[in-house]
């Protein structure tokens, strides 16, 4: 048994990773830049250098590594293929096989979201659990399925998507996506804005964040809603329909024990979560109704540490 | 290594019983009356005599039998503990640690629309998939989750529950399970029904179901949207269109490899794909846009065979 073993995130400017030891805890962690030129074909030569780097800088040989776990935007497989990275110029890549030799040490990758919420599970918001649904609320929507403390890739790699599930039908601007009306439109820290927008459109409701203009953001919102602002009480009740009502079909199908709630828009703290259960509670099947909330603990970090368990298994 | 494992369905009025060998070949099935006279509490003793009996006529000894797999109604957890099964007169009771004295080898048991599930992946419609949704379109709507070959039995045993998953947000009569709007209200045998009799009720369209009054019944439906029946065609397209889109959501969740359709509402054959496909595809995130859609195969054997394969693993 080897006694070291890396934990990669891959993200659309920087590479974040980290050296763990077999039981996770974090010796070092340092970042790279993602040179996305000629089609990325540098991310993993220079992940993979600067890992042989590491490694050998704290003294270890190949053999003394467990493995390098991966973590990168897009749909990855449970074999570790890719069906491309449109920010990190990728189309499809067997990042197992391409990065196996340069390291010469076995390679797990997954999703970012997936494998974040893998890290939660075992170091961070989920510790204890098993069975966790996570979902990052961030410039998107993403998820991340843990049954039996594996991930649930999903046959092309779209395991966890629930940001794309449709939780609106009378919505008529599209999500990036191309479809109308996905959770993603109104329970990201972009969607928040949106529907505070629109809300405050509606009409002539004295708020706070009428005088922030088009620099309203997200916390902007959740502050008002903490100030007792109304008409921001109301947004934060439209997105925690649409998020309670979404987790509510998610649970309808992995009946998890926990909600871990992540990414930046979770940076609200536990107030969220007085806006989502009671949502959650009204439209969920009576066997999922004990399921706990939890707050992400990891954050930036959680991928790094979520890639390391993907080796560590 | 035993040679045989028997595979047990209990339902409301008979237990089916199969005896397999171990790669799965069913070397006879019969049934049992279920007894839900006081709390059920003969039912895990007559199926562990009746196993004991057939095990013993067959000229097995214990030792050759490997286990056996039980599917029962209501919420079962992963420790085969089920949390209440009305129709059985069943509160909660653990089943391994009940049956296991009685017939002296493992037990494994399992809800039994998940079991079921577990039996078409292995050697019915979803045969050659590690992922699947088994979806069973019966009196209600089940649903069964397959990752890697392995149920996903949920963390209160109510995984795969994806009959209750909101679908129609202004539906004023409630489902059995106290919500309003579950899946099963439309896609269930009783649920194409009201879709028809609702249909009907709207306007004085000509339609060949008018004329079976109270005894119409699913099956009528789809024999008449076979004669081209316009009101019928209408009826098929909003069960479509309520399948269609709650099974997006459940891709959105697991992306799964394949869809199988079985239950009661199956018999229709693959003109139901002609209705749920289209639905599907419109509401799906892309990734899970090529998941496919094949019919259960098993019927009421379903369940026997997934008995087996809980225990053989």
């Amino acid at each position: 048994m080897g006694k070291i073993v890396f934990g990669v995130d891959i993200g659309g400017t920087t590479v974040k990773l980290g050296m763990f030891d077999a039981e996770g805890a974090l010796l070092t962690k340092w970042e790279i830049p993602t040179v996305t030129k000629n089609h990325g074909s540098h991310i993993l030569q220079d992940i993979a250098d600067s890992v042989n780097e590491k490694r050998a800088a704290f003294g270890y040989e190949v053999q003394d590594v467990i493995g390098v776990g991966v973590g990168t935007p897009g749909p990855v497989d449970a074999a570790g293929v890719i069906y491309g990275a449109v920010n990190l110029g990728w189309g499809e890549l067997n990042i197992v096989k391409t990065l196996q030799p340069l390291v010469g040490v076995p390679v797990k990758a997954g999703n970012d979201a997936n494998v974040a919420a893998l890290g939660e599970m075992w170091k961070g918001g989920g510790r204890g659990c098993q069975d966790i649904v996570a979902v990052t609320l961030g410039t998107g929507v993403g998820g991340g399925i843990i049954i039996n403390g594996a991930l649930v890739a999903g046959f092309n790699g779209a395991g966890g998507e629930i940001g794309h599930m449709l939780v609106e039908e009378n919505e008529t601007e599209p999500c990036n996506c191309g479809l109308c009306g996905c959770l993603e439109q109104y329970a990201s820290a972009t969607g928040v804005v949106r529907l505070a927008k629109r809300r405050l459109a509606e009409d002539e409701t004295a708020s706070s964040l009428r005088s922030l203009g088009d620099t309203l953001t997200c916390r902007d919102v959740w502050d008002a809603v903490r100030e007792g602002d109304a008409a921001a009480a109301e947004i934060a009740k439209r997105f925690g329909y649409y998020l309670g009502k979404g987790l509510a079909a998610v649970a309808c199908v992995v009946n998890p024990e926990a909600f871990v709630i992540g990414g930046g828009v979770s940076k609200a703290g536990e107030i969220l979560f007085d806006y989502i259960i009671p949502q959650y509670q009204k439209y969920v099947f009576k066997g999922s109704r004990e399921a706990k909330f939890l707050l992400a603990k990891l954050g930036n970090d959680a991928g790094i540490y979520g890639a390391a368990k993907l080796v560590l298994g």
